[in-house]
């Protein structure tokens, strides 16, 4: 099975979990291909065997947390940054789940407040901010780069790229819309918004654990 | 007046001509904004004033080249490697002049048979190169990693990214369907078709020149 590795506080207990049941035999025959550099790194200290999209195309399974779910099981991801790679791997996996806490439930995507990162080429970043945040002017829009907080210099991702994280006052409306919006933009690679792409989302409650799968 | 420099073989003239203009005292009051490193080179040894979109994020006039244009003024750009720059200055010029050949002329898009460059994040490229082909399979694609002649060695953009070259055997149809299918791709980062941008294409044919405005 080839199998995504995501990236954060939740996919780091996933993995090494992984590694656990690979190392006492209850686990065989995986090969995953991590969402980023954090990642790869931990799994190669597990000892998980790894490979990369130009090897396998196409995912059996990808497990990762998320920002924002909505209930539609829309996300926002990206929120450590990773939200390129993890795009790129999960958008070709055959299943993707996610594993959430139930603070992380908002009725439309933006609407916990947090922000929606946006991955954008460092050249010109206060132009490529200043048009996000113009796109959604009417959302109450505000723009920020994301910095890195012991040195205020820009967080750089793996990617050598910038974020832009964007707060809204109001829902954005039609998520599909917005997403080609943002993408039309000269100077962003990437969103954090993964529409139409969980097929199961794992929620931990107070009252136990809730399962959700895609109509 | 704010005007966005070109970047290749036809915009290079246009940009020397400008600087010698400048010099003549024919023109004034100009501040340049290049959309590349080559072309910013080149506009500060001739003593062109320079600014960025940071300062300038609305330009008066952009002046370059192509290496399509098809009967609506709709273009494919970036040969040269540039294309990001020039989109994103070129999408905010309230005026964006071009220049050509009658070589340059097509009856669709990708119809000269040479390359559409898409500007891509080096991570997994094989597989985003991949992913190309088969958005455009229907239309013959051919998706090749554009190379260094010298040393065989990827090209490298001015943002630190990678080009894949699309060859394409048959018409891809709407412009704006493909142009939005393939900034869907997490990996990639932009595209040369240039669509609806173009105000006005000079045309320098055998018989003279041409001017054609956008209707």
């Amino acid at each position: 099975m080839v199998l995504g590795l995501g990236t954060g506080s939740t996919a780091k207990h996933a993995v090494d979990r992984i590694a656990e049941l690979l190392h006492q035999g209850k686990l065989k025959n995986i090969i995953g291909v991590p969402t980023s550099k954090k990642t790869h790194e931990q799994a190669v200290s597990l000892g998980i065997p790894l490979s990369d999209l130009d090897t396998h195309p196409v995912l059996d399974l990808a497990i990762d947390g998320a920002d924002e779910v909505d209930p539609f099981l829309n996300l926002v991801k990206g929120r450590g940054g990773s939200l390129l790679r993890e795009k790129m791997v999960e958008s070709v996996c055959k299943k993707f789940v996610v594993i959430v806490d139930e603070s992380k439930l908002v009725s439309h995507l933006g609407g916990s407040g947090l922000a929606m990162p946006v991955e954008i080429v460092p050249f010109c970043w206060k132009f490529t901010a200043k048009r996000l945040q113009e796109l959604f002017e009417d959302s109450g829009c505000v723009a920020k780069l994301r910095t890195c907080l012991e040195k205020n210099q820009p967080f750089v991702t793996d990617n050598g790229n910038y974020i832009v994280d964007l707060y809204f006052k109001k829902d954005i409306g039609d998520l599909k819309v917005a997403s080609d919006a943002i993408l039309r933009l000269a100077g962003v690679v990437e969103h954090g918004m993964f529409l139409d792409m969980a097929t199961t989302v794992i929620v931990a409650g107070e009252l136990g654990v809730a399962i959700k799968h895609k109509q």
